[in-house]
């Protein structure tokens, strides 16, 4: 503790920013400026471009790169982690108490750290593909009990042995704060009639995810083993998939989720790096039965991230919260998607962003999705400000955050929050 | 037949490009080259980047776009119909008999039209988004008797009254002329056995598609209405969505085809425009049930294109027809479908693809994979020129091709291929 880094910048305790964390994002400093690569530190934001405009970036690798001169972190994270650990120690030294190079110098100083409330995240990364799987075993087993019926078959044959995902929808992937509005769409015939119904989901909810940016990506072809999958994920970002469970129930059958959740996936701006997660490295649930070679890990492990849910309703000032929950509970591990993603030879790009699926958790209190927690709309769920809920109203906002304890410090995602607005009137 | 429109360049009878198509590609003049747009006329490309650097594009929508010096098509499909039609009649006039423009200018004309045989082509668009529908009737119901068996229940309930569709993998869309290599995965635990195989897929097949480049896109939250869907449509490509049946049986329930598709995926180069498909419209099947409201379009219209699959076993110089089928077998339009996918507000982006699913006809000729055609490998299917198969081997390539016979010219897709290679040995 006496030996705990410091940063120059206040960083009030508690705070999900101190210079152990450092996570990136893009933003505008004001509405007209261009976008550029920043990283959080207490409630300010050091603009990356100033940094390296003033030759700050010394190393090898990012001296003479123009990485933090882009409107978005994708020519970084394609650098690879040797280029990230060079970055961040420069980082952590320029910002570090002892330091005087940006301490002292008022003018860069000044130009260079913005306070977090003035700016406008944007979007981190250019998005390729977007790939959801579906990691969480207790979700997978509320889920097949809901939509297929019987807890016993609940769980497909296949899940114990296959990271099992599905290819989402890229190009409505946005930045939180971003309004959702409900969609439309078919949902099943009303009993004892023919042709479904056209209307405004009436079962739209959220899904509490983690979501991993791919830094530098694989050649068509050319698979990434579950050991080598670890260089290839830059950080993570907290993600609300937005589901509309009645068009989705409709519709899956038999090539999965389509416009049940493509109109809108929510991410937190910041990506926090694995690096800054390194402390909280914990074991990943036991496998069994075993996990095929190509998934067996040397050296298996996950993260334990303590993850939260709360909804605000239209009017109310105070957020409810109604998810505790853990990224530590999934049981297929981030390097295991990535290998299954590519052992059929699929390419990944820098950008790319592979989800956890819901996660949920073994008790009642850390379910990952309104379907969950109301046992598809037949319990009420109770907000602890007030009201209950089934599934989501027009006016809520989902409120997800994510923050590890450590020992001295937090490592925090910030917050992933979107207000669901009434669906389009034609 | 008599005021035929003809060009000064050679256009041998029955070729798939005269002046009445003017597909448009992406290619590179020579190795080290830049790629720039380009339309294909009889055995020679026009370079469009050529053509508007000498001011020849005098319209009022593209005479001071730089669309055509972009390295892909997206700028100039984001312009919309109007400049679409603006480019066509400009091309049409400057490649006409009569026009001395080009055709009498022998250092201009030297520059800007190359022999097709020269240039390499190069992926025609940036795909933000790839989307795969189901929309023959014919392949959901060979596909449902074989995967989930009986005839009667083959068609999911949903079926007659929603395009299916799912996302596919954008960044795994290649160019005719890619090798494919075969994928390697988990497939269903052999007959007793309680693990699944993990082998490279022993049951890899083709899908003959059509797909839609689509042009100006949507705005998140703003679903675009079935009537106004044609003019998001930019043009058309063959597509072979290569699949590996046993892979895909294994993994794709309960969230739909993933690891058994996202190996690859072909086009043809050259995209044909939908003003070149005009002569080519014909009635769509009618719809029972009808369609809801917003799938009802106020005039209904698909276009006549046959279609052909060949194999071209290893070390064979010909390559042997397995298929005769048409476009204008497909239950769901394309207006359908871009109409459905944006309903529930889902943007669509330029250059986003929208794939019809496997085209299968009412014959027993006119099937679009060998799954059906050897109906789920029970029955071999016979090469004219020697061989028979069930699936692909390791060295066949699969040719489609796609022409439409006008009353006195054609209007040609080119090709769409790519050889089998050997699974990645690690």
């Amino acid at each position: 503790m006496a030996s705990l880094m410091k940063s120059f910048v206040d960083v009030s305790p508690g705070s999900q920013f101190p210079i152990q964390n450092l996570p990136y994002g893009v933003f505008r400093p004001s509405a007209g400026a261009s976008p550029r690569p920043g990283v959080a530190i207490g409630d300010s934001v050091v603009d990356l471009s100033v940094l390296s405009e003033a030759g700050l970036f010394k190393g090898p690798l990012l001296s003479s790169s123009s990485c933090f001169s882009q409107t978005s972190l994708n020519a970084f994270m394609a650098l690879g982690r040797p280029a990230w650990k060079e970055a961040r120690k420069t980082l952590q030294k320029l910002l570090s108490d002892g330091e005087p190079t940006l301490r002292d110098d008022h003018v860069l100083r000044s130009k260079a750290i913005l306070p977090m409330n003035q700016v406008t995240m944007v979007m981190p990364a250019v998005i390729g593909d977007y790939t959801d799987f579906f990691s969480s075993k207790e979700h997978a087993v509320n889920c097949g009990t809901i939509f297929r019926g019987g807890k016993e078959d609940a769980l497909p044959p296949n899940w114990v042995h296959v990271p099992i995902g599905y290819h989402g929808r890229a190009s409505s992937v946005v930045i939180s704060g971003t309004d959702i509005r409900r969609p439309r769409g078919q949902t099943s015939p009303p009993p004892g009639e023919n042709a479904p119904e056209f209307k405004p989901s009436a079962l739209l909810d959220f899904e509490l995810e983690m979501a991993a940016f791919v830094g530098p990506g694989n050649e068509l072809g050319k698979p990434v083993s579950v050991d080598e999958a670890a260089d290839h994920i830059f950080g993570f970002v907290i993600m609300n998939d937005w589901s509309a469970r009645d068009i989705q129930k409709w519709e899956y059958v038999p090539l999965g989720p389509f416009l049940g959740k493509s109109f809108g996936t929510t991410i937190s701006p910041w990506i926090v790096t694995m690096e800054a997660l390194d402390p909280f490295i914990c074991d990943a649930p036991e496998q069994d039965p075993p996990a095929l070679q190509y998934l067996t890990e040397k050296n298996r492990f996950t993260y334990d991230i303590p993850m939260q849910v709360a909804i605000r309703p239209k009017g109310e000032s105070k957020a409810s919260v109604i998810s505790n929950t853990n990224f530590k509970y999934l049981y297929w591990t981030v390097c295991q998607q990535l290998a299954h993603h590519t052992v059929n030879g699929c390419n990944l790009n820098t950008g790319d962003l592979l989800a956890s699926g819901t996660i949920s958790g073994p008790s009642f209190g850390s379910l990952g999705s309104l379907l969950e927690m109301s046992v598809a709309g037949s319990r009420e769920v109770k907000l602890e400000h007030g009201g209950v809920r089934r599934f989501l109203k027009d006016g809520d906002e989902v409120v997800m955050s994510a923050v590890c304890e450590g020992d001295g410090f937090n490592v925090g995602f910030g917050e992933c929050r979107g207000k669901v607005i009434p669906a389009f009137n034609s």
